[in-house]
């Protein structure tokens, strides 16, 4: 009975400090915290210096390392791109909402599906609060007018609806010439669209300067949102192939199309919380960074790296779910290095915490909240999540538990190989072996007895929903 | 004409420098650099925070990184213990001094060989500037007494004088035995000798606590000399299998036993810094840190990893001889990542550059100074190394000039398969492809070309001597 009592104060509490007219920049009285989330497109775990990455400099992205956590352990929820959108947005894994495939595995232009109107989002849970909310960037939560941003709770939307490399032009040029092109891109040979709201503004999108774009629209939202509270969604297309990036970028690093891509995005970065900081919001807003899942590894060194870490975009070893994530807020935040487990799923019930907004009660929701680890000292802090499922479409391929992880089933990331059931599961110790080169099964039957059960007890949870992504 | 004139005006300025009373610890005379070198035994490329590392913690390290260079290309020169520390100390290839083998590629407790006493090490370079010279840790370079440190330079030594696995115990060990033995060590099972000058003073040395004596002589030594200059050379034993920590490291980390021994040297070298920092010697003491080769693959999660590297301990793609190096001088050296080549080659003509000593003239070295990135801005100095030679035993593997990097041989790091010579070579471009993954030998005849003349030449420079490393 208390937790009802505590909410209401705090929404009492919250809408007060909202109202409360803005007397002085540096009053001492408490800003409600506002919440922006830059999430890349196929950014591998070492694609940063801070994460290892030898030829690829990213001073801004390192710096708001340096000031905020590093998160060596953070999940996206998915390997491929719509599921694992869907799932940030909503806190609940694709097989929950119907935004998985077995077939297709991502959304279509031609595709009649979509995130469901029941869904409910991170925009949606802090509109709730007052909240003023954007989508810039990559939707592909489905392109029919009834699944995009503005209808899941974003008062404005700047991007393009689904993949950059969708809607390619000429059906009938042969493979060869097809992934000639991708390699070495030019915007007509896609025909993609770039929108405002529900309207498209521009065909094709000029994608050399989105990345600029995207956060020309962002650093716009958050001074004209400067006196109220805000959500910003800035889901970058990029390093999705095939890669674009400006002039000012054109041959500037080092590792070629790829860091050039890599860099401007971090420069971009760095221009979203320099603005924070002029507006002297930096101390009351949260940035999250990382991406919806590993490096697409079909173009050789057009793709990025996943580091240490085994596999990549597509599947199930961690080099296809482990991103490399920064959490910054300063004075808030306690700069240091997390290895404990955190998941986009997670970014919903954290926001709805910070803000003392009740989670959805009617529904189950796979995420926690991670203030315990983002207001501990040094990253010390105990994180809630101790388990991290990797489905597949409609399989449960992989469970972490603590540092153990079991390979029930494994498969190519995009090759036609059919899946591999293990029985005992393949078992490694994360924490000991991030690289998954060790199977240790027939040393911890009792470790795998408990992911069992966990993976059927989690089995047992899922509904039978409506598949969104095989519509068309 | 100009140089030699240089060389002496710089040697007088340099000498009077060093005899001048240090009236005042703050006065404002520019006094001699210190040196200490910091090698790690079989650190991989990616076992250290700020190379990437998931799950070892090391604030130490990545402190001395953030304040100095962070190094992303930085090569030990051989892929094995022995033909890596004589070249260290030299700046000479193994070929060149007879410091390699083909069979037993290192130096056993029986071998007769060692580094010749007309090499001219480091040490011997700094002692004509009145350095105060001291060896600490592993030396692998001869057991001999004519082979021991004092014999090359050194005014002290104390320490292992080979590896740690060395002089097992038990020649009827079988097999299996031998190896869990290895995997869960007691110090009784080899019977390694610690040496102090010339006297072994404890058998078996006590390895659990090496890391911590060798901090402890490295920082008497510093408090010894601080008021003339110095050079330390501190090579420690760990993280050479078999893998020991002091009591208070024994299961501090969350990586296991491996990230309690590199969480045990990162602590060491907070206290060596620490120590530098309180006697105000920090903005005077360049300090290097490095391993001598790539991680040891043979004993599963108690080696390291190489990251995103390819190879290992003993090969000669990246991961044999790439290593996470910072190079640290508060004050002196601008802090920055650099992606630059290097070499622990370049150190001797590095501190000779610094202290205005004449390099040798009567033989070929393999190094260069690298002054001109240390003192550049944020590591945007422009390196002297292009190149970098890979050999293994009597035999040139690879070549890297610039980004490329070309394999004239291949072999697995400790297999027993035969070398595979390959006609065109492997290539790769490091900038672009670091893993060596994607093989464009057939996109780039010319570099290839040129790589081959660059191999040409650098083969027509070696003369034959006499094998150190097959004596017994």
């Amino acid at each position: 009975m208390k937790r009802p009592i505590l909410a209401i104060l705090l929404i009492i509490l919250s809408a007060a400090t909202t109202r409360l007219p803005q007397v002085a920049e540096s009053a001492a009285a408490p800003r409600p915290t506002n919440f922006v989330v830059i999430f890349c497109d196929d950014l591998g775990y070492g694609d940063l210096g801070s994460f290892g990455n030898p030829t690829i400099r990213t001073p801004h992205l390192d710096r708001m390392a340096a000031e905020g956590q590093r998160w060596t352990s953070f999940y996206a929820a998915d390997s491929v791109c719509t599921p694992s959108r869907a799932a940030l947005l909503t806190s609940r894994l694709p097989i929950r909402t119907g935004m998985y495939s077995d077939t297709r595995r991502v959304l279509f232009p031609d595709s009649k599906g979509g995130l469901p109107a029941s869904e409910i989002t991170i925009a949606e849970i802090l509109k709730r609060r007052g909240y003023a909310t954007a989508a810039v960037g990559k939707w592909h939560l489905g392109y029919q007018p009834e699944h995009l941003p503005m209808r899941h709770g974003f008062d404005s939307y700047f991007g393009i609806p689904y993949s950059n490399d969708m809607d390619f032009v000429g059906q009938n040029v042969p493979a060869d010439e097809r992934r000639r092109r991708m390699m070495d891109p030019k915007v007509e040979y896609w025909n993609v669209p770039l929108m405002r709201g529900e309207q498209v503004v521009e065909r094709p999108a000029e994608q050399t300067t989105l990345t600029r774009r995207y956060t020309d629209e962002a650093v716009n939202f958050v001074k004209a949102n400067r006196q109220r509270p805000f959500f910003l969604y800035l889901a970058h297309s990029m390093p999705h192939m095939p890669l674009f990036r400006s002039k000012e970028f054109a041959g500037r690093s080092q590792r070629g199309l790829y860091g050039d891509v890599i860099e401007e995005l971090d420069a971009n970065v760095g221009r979203l919380l320099d603005t924070l900081r002029q507006l002297k919001l930096d101390r009351n807003t949260m940035v999250v960074f990382t991406s919806d899942n590993g490096p697409w590894m079909l173009f050789n060194e057009q793709g990025g790296t996943a580091g240490l870490l085994r596999g990549a975009k597509g599947g199930t070893f961690e080099g296809g779910m482990r991103e490399p994530t920064i959490i910054w807020h300063p004075g808030t935040i306690r700069p240091g290095v997390v290895t404990e487990l955190g998941s986009t799923l997670d970014l919903l019930p954290t926001f709805a915490k910070i803000v003392g907004e009740p989670l959805p009660a009617d529904r189950p929701l796979d995420g926690h909240d991670l203030t315990p680890v983002l207001h501990a000292s040094g990253g010390s802090g105990k994180s809630p999540r101790q388990t991290m499922f990797y489905w597949r479409g409609s399989k449960l391929y992989a469970v972490r538990h603590g540092a153990f992880k079991a390979h029930f089933i494994t498969r190519s990331e995009y090759g036609t190989d059919q899946p591999v059931e293990h029985d005992p599961p393949l078992l490694y110790n994360l924490d000991e072996d991030a690289a998954e080169k060790y199977n240790i099964a027939a040393m911890h039957p009792e470790v795998i007895a408990r992911i069992r059960q966990i993976a059927t007890a989690h089995r047992a949870s899922i509904t039978p929903v409506e598949n969104q992504l095989d519509k068309r």
